[in-house]
């Protein structure tokens, strides 16, 4: 029997490395999370799931408690930025779960946070599931017996006394709490897609048989029968009621002279506030989009101005690098979020999704459509780690363009500005006006809503979009105290 | 006069803003080190230089403390993976030099490490300038009776009170000594494409002219007259004295009962050293070069199959992707390092540029003439820091390479690791052998000596890589104790 084993474990063992090459021929990632108690085996299991495979396609990363970065960031950041891309395969050594577990037990977070992290859970995974990520969950599970008595074994020798954490020991003093929220967060988040295996850990190879089949089922049947997502319904987020673009009143101005003393105003008041942000380590996020020669360029520029150059970042967004393309797509996004008390200005975003990548194909229909419930939660996760979130359309009407492209082109200072793209693009008008139109109806929740800049006079715009991010911020100030 | 500075500067300005689309054109980037005594208006002169600038392409890295994260690594790490891409400006509100000087007055380093990092900043900024980086150094200097009415009046005020940090007091305690490491530093790192530049920080608008006249003037310099660097004569570093390719004895083998057991015992070993190293916090650099079809693949998977899966990390090298084709060519691989207590294999390496980049001509003569000197550089640094480094070349002879490519041709699933480039790579086979054995015999330093693998017989060449690995460990962790 015991050699029966050995055998089929051996197989199992080839079939899983063979898989290496299935899933990059498929172009998928799959991310094996172990989960479990102290000393029920989980580093042992890993080893033995990885002993056949390339060691370049795949990555390991050990479970470990947040560094002062992580802390400064939204709870599933630290996750979010390690997943792979497609064709690799990510093992983790305890993850997500053990992490808000542990932080519930030694009271480091309070039951309102711990109910919240689990949500961030459960959409982070649902999210990857979506976006073609294979995710097999697994949970090693042994008596308080049986881990009392390996902890001590541990424990006896001096070589291997180091690998007992202070985790470890939690568990055993504070079990039932443990049993409690694990349960909690495993029912919570036992998906349809990404289901919870609870394995016994007692017979390390009765359980590693197990892992590699609930692994290789898990990939065959991602490319066998593949799951069409869910579309959620995006009234449930709280929405705000927004205009259609064609009702926008494209004539406001300013004079040269309103706007001279409104900028100085703006600014001295953008310089305070950005100090108290930063005292309040408060991160804030602000999202450019709009038409082709709206005025965007220069609209972050003079709001920059006022800002102290220490706490801010612009960060202009192009299509995607091999290495992003080959991730979830808010990956890129999510690598690049402020820290607290700095400002992250993207200059295009996020919602490139429901626009270009709509409009030219480079998604799948189910894929934009699912995207407006997987942005208002994403956003909903930075605004509940305690970042402003402001986003603004920057508008202009058809003429408007025409008349700058037509300056650009004329202008050798400027014609770099201009591509045949943007040529393309503004073809296509009225389809991008009926995308940006549903856009902004689905995605302008209360907690991170869209504005919309009339832009024919950039002089308007620019002191439109100072005084609303003075105002939000202000907003969010008073609110701290 | 007040208002013709006035004029200047508007002119200044706009002058340094036009510069933005000149380092596009010519594709290099710019830093600008701003160091400084403590509220001498590093802050102030800062917020002047970038005030016209288009902020999606430049970045502001503010002076702070080390991360936990950043005292694991190499001192310059943190500096390095922050340096721009081709086209764009970085400016730095106090950097390196603020960081070795306090912690020299603070006690936290000794005077040899400060010696060594002054010699590392030296290297940093030499070789940032050679592969075509701007890098303009200033100092603003006021005298301590100033510094001290500054700082006083910062403190009286409760919004300004926060921004005076203790190393801020710790100046004005330790006046003479800051003085003296300043000095020191400046002294050691004046180099003639980066010279330091002293200025007074006491009427802030002349010392913004000529801030901004030093930085035009040096990008003018840069594009009007570039200077060639100079090679270094790599004898200087120590070398180990190295076999050419030809006189390795490719006869060497195992049979398969010698390779069983010798791979049993090497795994066994490597698990515990593994351990150690963990315990020991010492990093370790593992990096294969070597011919198609080698073995390399093969070898690396039965060496991590030693290793325990949560403390190491394979990089497969390929072609530089765009944002790392427009920086510095090692900086791939400085944001590839390990941790302490990691270990790092690197599946190709830093030597491509003085093999295929060189062979190719994907880089300049001077280009990889200057490598052999800067790459040794880059791994005394990585010594210095405490870290393991060992390089293999896996050796095999012509006809075995023929041999191998032609079962891969024949054998369905193996087809996929064969390409039309791994046959034109091998009608240049003479080529190659000259270019590697001038690259081992000048790049073998004691302290990061190369490995030549005999890989005929690919049995042999893993258990005799696993051995040198186990050898040299043994050593680093008996040299610590």
């Amino acid at each position: 029997m015991g050699n029966d084993k050995k055998i089929v474990l051996e197989e199992k063992k080839a079939e899983l490395a063979g898989m290496q090459q299935l899933i990059k021929e498929h172009n998928f990632p799959v991310i094996v999370l172990i989960e479990g108690w102290g000393a029920a085996g989980k580093g042992t299991l890993l080893g033995r799931l990885i002993r056949d495979m390339d060691p370049r396609f795949y990555r390991v990363i050990p479970g470990k408690t947040p560094t002062d970065e992580d802390r400064r960031m939204p709870f599933i950041w630290r996750y979010f930025k390690d997943i792979p891309e497609n064709g690799k395969f990510l093992f983790m050594d305890s993850g997500w779960m053990e992490e808000i577990v542990a932080a519930r037990v030694s009271g480091e977070i309070d039951k309102d946070t711990f109910d919240r992290r689990v949500e961030s859970i459960k959409i982070f995974e649902r999210q990857l599931v979506d976006n073609g990520y294979v995710l097999v969950k697994l949970f090693l599970d042994i008596d308080r017996n049986e881990q009392q008595k390996r902890v001590e074994k541990l424990l006896s020798d001096k070589d291997t006394k180091w690998r007992v954490s202070d985790s470890d020991k939690l568990q055993l003093k504070k079990r039932e709490k443990f049993e409690k929220y694990y349960k909690k967060c495993m029912d919570a988040t036992d998906l349809a897609q990404a289901p919870w295996n609870i394995m016994l850990g007692t017979d390390e190879k009765t359980c590693a048989m197990k892992a590699f089949s609930l692994i290789t089922d898990a990939i065959r049947k991602r490319i066998d029968s593949p799951v069409v997502p869910e579309i959620q319904d995006c009234s449930k987020f709280n929405l705000k009621k927004m205009p259609s673009l064609s009702e926008v009143d494209l004539d406001k101005k300013l004079t040269r002279e309103e706007y001279d003393k409104e900028l100085e105003k703006c600014r001295k008041k953008l310089r305070e506030l950005h100090n108290k942000l930063y005292r309040a380590k408060i991160p804030v996020v602000i999202a450019y989009e709009g038409w082709d020669a709206a005025g965007k360029g220069g609209n972050i520029k003079r709001l920059t101005s006022g800002l102290d150059a220490r706490g801010f970042e612009v960060n202009p967004i192009a299509s995607p690098l091999p290495p992003e393309k080959a991730r979830h797509y808010l990956w890129r996004f999510f690598t690049r979020l402020p820290k607290s008390g700095h400002i992250a200005i993207f200059d295009r975003t996020w919602y490139g999704r429901v626009m270009v990548e709509r409009l030219e194909g480079f998604c799948s229909e189910n894929d934009w459509k699912r995207a407006y419930g997987e942005i208002n939660e994403f956003e909903k996760e930075l605004v509940d780690s305690g970042a402003i979130v402001i986003k603004f359309w920057i508008q202009i009407d058809k003429d408007t363009q025409l008349e700058r492209f037509t300056e650009r082109q004329n202008n050798p200072e400027k014609q770099w500005k201009l591509t045949d793209e943007d040529w393309r693009n503004r073809e296509k008008w009225d389809v991008y006006e009926d995308a940006v139109n549903e856009m902004i109806q689905k995605t302008s929740t209360k907690i991170a809503p869209w504005y919309i800049v009339e832009s024919n006079d950039k002089l308007y715009a620019r002191i439109k979009v100072m005084k609303t991010v003075i105002e939000t911020i202000e907003k969010a100030l008073s609110n701290e105290k």
